[in-house]
C-alpha cells in the first residue's frame, strides 16, 4: 500500500529511537530486537492513516500508533512463548535467543511501554484512548484463551469461533482505526464506525486466512497449506462441514480426520469441505464480511476521496497484496 | 494495624466481586484464585488510607487501590513463574496449579485489569494516576531484571543494590500512597511527599528484610534464616562487609562463602558481618531510612493527628507487627 509507506517509515523510526540506551540492557535489548524485526506495521499505519484523514499530523499520531504496535509485539513475544515457537519473521523468537524469563519480563515491560505512549495526549483524549486500549487488550487475552480452550474441545459453535478470531486479531485492527480517528479529532460516531470497519475487515481477513490454509496456494498464502487440517483445528470450514454433512459424510469426515498420512488426510478433508458445501459457504462469508466492512465506510462523514484510502486498503489486504 | 482493617476488608470484597463469572473461566479463575489467597493487602490499604486522609471516601479510593493490588499480584504470578516457585502464601502457585501458559496469560490479563481500574476516574486525575502507574510498573520490571542480573555478577555497588530494591519493592509503596493522596485531592506537593515517605519506608523495610535474613529469628522474620547467605546474595550486608574488610577478612569472607556445610557457612559469614562492622552499619542504615521517612511526614500540610496514621503504620511495619 503505497500511501502507507511514509507512515510505516515514521513508526519504524519512532520505535527505533524509543528503547535505545534504556537500562537495564537485558530488559530492553530483547524489546529493541523484536521491534526491529519489522513486520508489515499495518496496524500502526492504520492509526496514522485514520488520524491523518481527520486532520492530525503524523507526529501527533505516532504515540498512539506506537502503543498499538508495541502491544501487538508484546502479544507475539508471549504467544511465541506459549506456543514454544522457534521462529518469528524468519528470526529466532525472544525466548529462543534469550530464555523463558527474558521472554516473560521483556514482554511485560512492552505491555507497560504501550500504555506509556498514551500519557502523551491531553487528559480527555488520553482517557478515551485508555478505555479503548484496555478493552481491546483484555479481549486479545480472552481470544488467546478461547483459542487454547478450543484445541481440547470436540465441537465449537460458529459464534464461538467468530468471537475467538475477532478477539484474537480483528479487535486490534478496529482499535487501531478508532484510536487514530480520535487522535485526528473525529466524532465519536465516526470513530466507532471506523472501529466497525476494522473489526469486519479483520474478521474477513481471518476467515480468508483459514480458507487459504486449506484452499490457497503457497503464493497467496505464504504458509504451509493444510496446516489447520493436520492439526484438526476447528476453523469455520471444519465447523460448517460438520454442520452441513449428512450421516454418511459425517462418518467420512471422522474417518478422514483420523488418517495418519498427511497428504491423504488433506485431500480427503478438502474433498469433503467441497462436497458438503462448506468451501463455498466460507468463501461467501469472506465476501460478505468484506462487503459489510465497505458498507460501513459509506456511513462516515468524510468526503468520498478520503474514504478511498480505506477501501483501497481493504482491497489490497483481501487480495493479500500488501 | 487496626485502622487499616476496614480498608483491607473493603478491598478484599471489591476484588472478590470483580472477576466473578467473567469468561473464559480458564483465564479468570486463576486470577480469582491468586487474589483470593489474601496476603496482608497493605498496599491497597495505604491507597485508601491516603485518599481517606485527604477527604475521599473508601469507595472513591477502591479502584486505585485495586489497580495497585492487582498489579502487585500480577508481579507475584510472573515472578513465581520466573523463579519456578511452587508455593505462594502457603498454596500452590498459579503455574503449579494450572500450567506455564496459564501463568503467563492470566498474569498478562491482570496487568491489563489493573489499568482498567484507572479508567473510572475523571480525565485529569486518571491521566495523573496513569503516569505514576506506568513509571512505577516499568521500574518494578527493571528492578526484577537488575535482581536477575546481579545473581551472575561478582560485585554490586551499594547504589546499584539500593536502586534494585527500591525498584523491586519500594516504588510501589510510594506509588500507592501518592495515588491515594491524589484521589483524595491532595496538592501535588503533598502527594509527592507521601511518595517519598513510602519510598524511604519501603527501602528501610527491604534493608531490614535482608538484615533479618541473617540476624533475625524465625519469629520476627518468618522465613528461613540464612537463605541469602546460602545463595550468595549480594545484599547490603554482603556489599558492606566486602567494602569494609581488610585483606585478611577478605580472604576469610571468600573462604566462608565457599563452604559447603550450610550451618558452618552461615555462622562463619555472620561472624564476619559482625567483625567487619557491616552488621552495625546496616542496622544503622535501617534506622536512618526509617527516620528520613518519618521526617518527610512533618512536611505534609496535614494536621498532626492525621499524620499519626502514617507514623503508626511505619512503627508497626518496622517491628513487623502487621
Amino acid at each position: 500500500m503505497k500511501a502507507f509507506v511514509p507512515y510505516q517509515e515514521a513508526i519504524a523510526h519512532f520505535l527505533a529511537e524509543k528503547n535505545q540506551h534504556k537500562e537495564p540492557r537485558n530488559l530492553y535489548e530483547p524489546i529493541e530486537y523484536i521491534l526491529g524485526l519489522g513486520g508489515k506495521r499495518l496496524r500502526p499505519a492504520l492509526v496514522i492513516a485514520a488520524a491523518n484523514t481527520y486532520g492530525a499530523t503524523i507526529e501527533e499520531a505516532l504515540p498512539a500508533a506506537a502503543a498499538i504496535e508495541v502491544f501487538h509485539n508484546f502479544t507475539l513475544v508471549h504467544d511465541d512463548l506459549m506456543d514454544d515457537a522457534a521462529l518469528r519473521r524468519g528470526h529466532a523468537t525472544v525466548h529462543e535467543k534469550w530464555n523463558l524469563n527474558t521472554g516473560i519480563l521483556s514482554g511485560d515491560a512492552m505491555l507497560i511501554e504501550a500504555y506509556q505512549f498514551l500519557e502523551t495526549y491531553p487528559p480527555e483524549l488520553a482517557l478515551e484512548l485508555l478505555k479503548i486500549f484496555n478493552k481491546t487488550a483484555l479481549e486479545v487475552c480472552e481470544g488467546q484463551q478461547y483459542d487454547v480452550d478450543f484445541e481440547t474441545r470436540d465441537q465449537v459453535a460458529e459464534h464461538e469461533y467468530l468471537k475467538m478470531i475477532q478477539f484474537k486479531t480483528a479487535v486490534l485492527v478496529g482499535a487501531a482505526l478508532q484510536m487514530g480517528a480520535l487522535v485526528g479529532g473525529a466524532t465519536r460516531q465516526d470513530s466507532e464506525k471506523l472501529y466497525d470497519f476494522g473489526l469486519l475487515l479483520g474478521t474477513a481477513f481471518q476467515i480468508q486466512d483459514d480458507y487459504l490454509d486449506a484452499f490457497g496456494s503457497s503464493e497467496n498464502f505464504g504458509k504451509t497449506v493444510g496446516g489447520d487440517i493436520i492439526e484438526n483445528k476447528k476453523t469455520l470450514l471444519y465447523i460448517k462441514a460438520f454442520e452441513r454433512a449428512d450421516a454418511d459424510q459425517k462418518t467420512q469426515l471422522q474417518t478422514a480426520y483420523s488418517l495418519t498420512n498427511t497428504d491423504e488426510k488433506i485431500t480427503a478433508v478438502k474433498n469433503l469441505f467441497v462436497a458438503t458445501g462448506a468451501e463455498s459457504v466460507v468463501k461467501t462469508a469472506v465476501k460478505a464480511y468484506t462487503d459489510k466492512a465497505l458498507d460501513v465506510l459509506n456511513e462516515l462523514s468524510l468526503e468520498a476521496s478520503k474514504k478511498e484510502l480505506f477501501s483501497a486498503f481493504a482491497a489490497e489486504l483481501m487480495v493479500r497484496n500488501l
